[in-house]
């Protein structure tokens, strides 16, 4: 069984560094993935044509990410039955929880798995998760890196015994 | 020169409070409108067929309302030229504050004329305010609704005074 | 390939109101699931020892639920690798935005799909979407329930329309 | 038919940073305009003067920009019955939600089309969209814009693919 | 030396709820005082009118009370030197804080004494206050409430304990 | 008559900033004020000294500026009848709304008038229109003010139109 | 070693439904307690007085509850170097993020441990704990208090598996 | 009877600085304390079990930091009947109202002491207050606390009055 690919949508070339973290993590574990500048409210027609056609290219999940009123997972979510993750990106009124809110509030019917607030690495990991369902690969690497973050949690609690003694 | 019609679209006919009192007022001013119900999640195509097609079907001015996550005005702006305005309805996390947020905050190049909360009247008003730029009718109906409100609140000043005295 | 098993987790009985959605959904589609008591406060030991368990009890995805300091989808999170989806439940201060920015601000590396306030029939759906991305009965369960829903839409707005012609 | 002029009134020459996209956008698309500084609270005779005059002296659409207790707006829609747009400036307490609150919850009758935060080139575009109900030029140039942000869009996309590629 | 007036000046007759403490709590006080609906939006040309004379015709204080997008006490204070206290009613957008917000956030040079949302009996607590800088009858009254507000609170304690006792 | 004295009070000293544009705004005037450190929490006993004697030592007006949890203006007004402004500082939580809420929600009988966030200078106006009740220079300087700030924004909006005229 | 006394104090007897869980849970521990009404604002000595005597006169822990500009446990903090435990109660602008704001938000050096909304009988809780850090018979009531909790969660869960199971 | 270990613990080495200002107090106090790194999401069983284990180690009372969805104070309180207090860290949706609503909205059973966002010196006040119960040397250090910064306050205004006499 082949990997499912990834969609990385973002509604303006300028989101890049609220999504990059993404497609870092998801090219850290191999998985293979697209970004695309698409917008809900600049190119809608091609924003829904690339979603409706998406799981028959070979896409098992979208992210989706936007700011403001953001709109760009939910019209994603919309057009297709994949599942979509939407990352809400900071800046514009409150400083972010209008996207927040944009982009979870979904319509019965209609989800969108939100992340944090520029939660673009979770978004990745999100949608590794949902892959592994079905992919021991991925969940054998979800599972390591859950152990790197112990082992480097517990490190650095060690390296702060050790400067505290040193004081 | 005919009168443009107005249109009142609103996600779900759940929403008709929210947006009844548009009606009702274009009804008082005899300018004519259409009521539709669609959405921007469940039926996105038949949204932006709608608002793609509306300027040549003789509208003039698109009001859309919404709740929660309030994509549909957003979604009509995105394939119209014509002027959209937002009516968030009330409901969802912080009653109704993420409705007005995800309908104001549109981004560049795609405005959405938002007004207050349930503001379905003057959804109307302000629809009759574009249309009245070049029809003398309807700002001569406009003249004459504040000349009214005028009159309303000095009589219920004075029937306050005489309750006053009567204390 | 069987399909996998989704897991409802609520922090109290007292929020079957909040979860039941997800149930009826899960039921309606022939999802095999679970609906589990536990508490990521009050029972932290038996909650965490489920979701250490889960992926090999044949949970495919796991549904958590709680409101106020919603920690619950959480503590799920950080004791497995499979995807968690969080339902915040209303109530408390902000009436359901703490617990909404409870669930959905989780730290890099452990993230929860998070659904709208009360939201559960958006968890169940988001949950098939996950098993659909590899299963194609789910997939046809999805892709019919949007045609339904856009035929409901179409009918309600003809019905809509007799209504205001007979005025 | 002549076209209508739009005025642009400030509270404040330090506002010019928050109005200025707007002057910006009329003058791309050579539709005639006036800017203005004018408070509701330090010379609201003035404000109301201009208001009541607007509609004889040209002006088709009035656009409004304040912070904090944005009364602007609203001062202005009081005295006429030409579509006022209000551009609430960050800034203030929450950083702008004030005067996005003050500025769009008007009372019943008396309609301000609230653009976003510093929405100012937005402005422009939706008093653009009012004129061009009757204006076949202003709605070209509307077109135009957005096939323009199709483009522009639809190479970037392109843009970032060749650098993906790259890599 | 005459005691001054206070002018109570609501937006609309619905307001009375809002400001009808006011009234009473200077009844109480025999402290002259008037009540008048005006609106900034609907009447702003006789709510300038009555703040310009309003020291000529005695008036020492106004105070005004609104809701929404509040801007009746901002619009009288932009008309007089005399001190005007604000009156935020609740409802609306955010339970009134959307007034509270439009009341207080005033810019340089045009105060306006906001008092808590729905606050009308300290609204004439203040205006008493005012008044009672140069006015030694009022002084006295204003001590005695306090005085008998202890009394009470130590009545009701001592209240409370026995009922705590016969438990 | 002689003038009363105004007292400026703030929680620390690092609140200078805060409090600095009314001792600015009264000494313009020459009105009679002194400015204080004393603190709600760090020296209950000064504070609640203070507020006790004030009015025998000459005081009208007292100004109470804080942040955060702002309990200094409250205090002050629970131990006099004067008339207490509140200057909410800006930091803490929600960048100074914690502050606002946390001075002008005060129960009945004990208002606190509470200006705009850092709003130092419009607590000076406040306090000169409550003193100019009864004080005619006073009440002219107000006036004054007034003529200069409407001269000025005209003269603003005549150097804007030199401006604009000369591109 | 006697158990320390713990004091809850209440703004208002009006706030009685906002502490009495604290009330009913200290009873059921039989750990000492009194009950007091007492006002930060209408009586200030009272409350100053009682924190200055509490640990004179047997008191270990302080509850204080208040809503709105909630002053009553920083004013009892400000006088003892007991610990205060601040309850904010429901009610006033935004349902009580004013109260919270109002008690947690302490300046440095005066802290008050603050729980959730309404969270009475969790201020017995934390009062019982602290109390128990050097008394033995409280801290194995809390033990047994958390056996009893994931026994009676685990009940319910088995009786949902029952219902499940039967439908 | 020797004094209990304060125990502080931080979700990242990242969150040093919100919490340092605690240890520095408890070094001033010569109160024992430990410091370490430990995760409710990224190592939970260690956090549980530094809980479990923490009153048996002579831990008297936890103090746990963390930002966005603060997790961490709450995960350690369902682990011990010691008490817990939370320090939300700024950061994050709302610049840490999250982690503040996240950390004190605990359901009933499971208190956590909350202090205001970054309140890390408050931490360390409140941990002292609660040892000092039951141990006279910190009631002592307490008390000279509260003494020293009256005596600062009371320098700061002499120097102030020099100031402003100076002017």
């Amino acid at each position: 069984m082949e990997t499912k690919k990834v969609a990385i949508i973002m509604g303006s070339d300028s989101d890049w560094p609220c999504v990059k973290g993404a497609a870092a993590q998801l090219k850290a574990w191999d998985i293979p993935f697209e970004v695309h500048v698409m917008s809900a409210h600049r190119t809608p027609a091609a924003a829904a044509a690339f979603a409706q056609s998406a799981a028959d290219k070979g896409f098992g999940v979208i992210i989706a990410a936007a700011g403001m009123a953001a709109h760009l997972a939910g019209a994603i979510a919309a057009n297709t039955v994949l599942p979509v993750i939407g990352i809400p990106c900071k800046g514009g009124a409150m400083d972010g929880l209008d996207a927040l809110l944009a982009t979870v509030q979904m319509p019965s019917g209609i989800p969108v798995a939100t992340v944090a607030l520029n939660g673009a690495k979770n978004a990745a990991v999100l949608a590794a998760q949902m892959l592994a369902i079905h992919d021991g690969r991925i969940a054998g690497l979800l599972k390591q890196a859950r152990a790197d973050m112990e082992k480097d949690i517990a490190a650095k609690d060690e390296k702060l015994q050790a400067e505290l003694a040193a004081l």
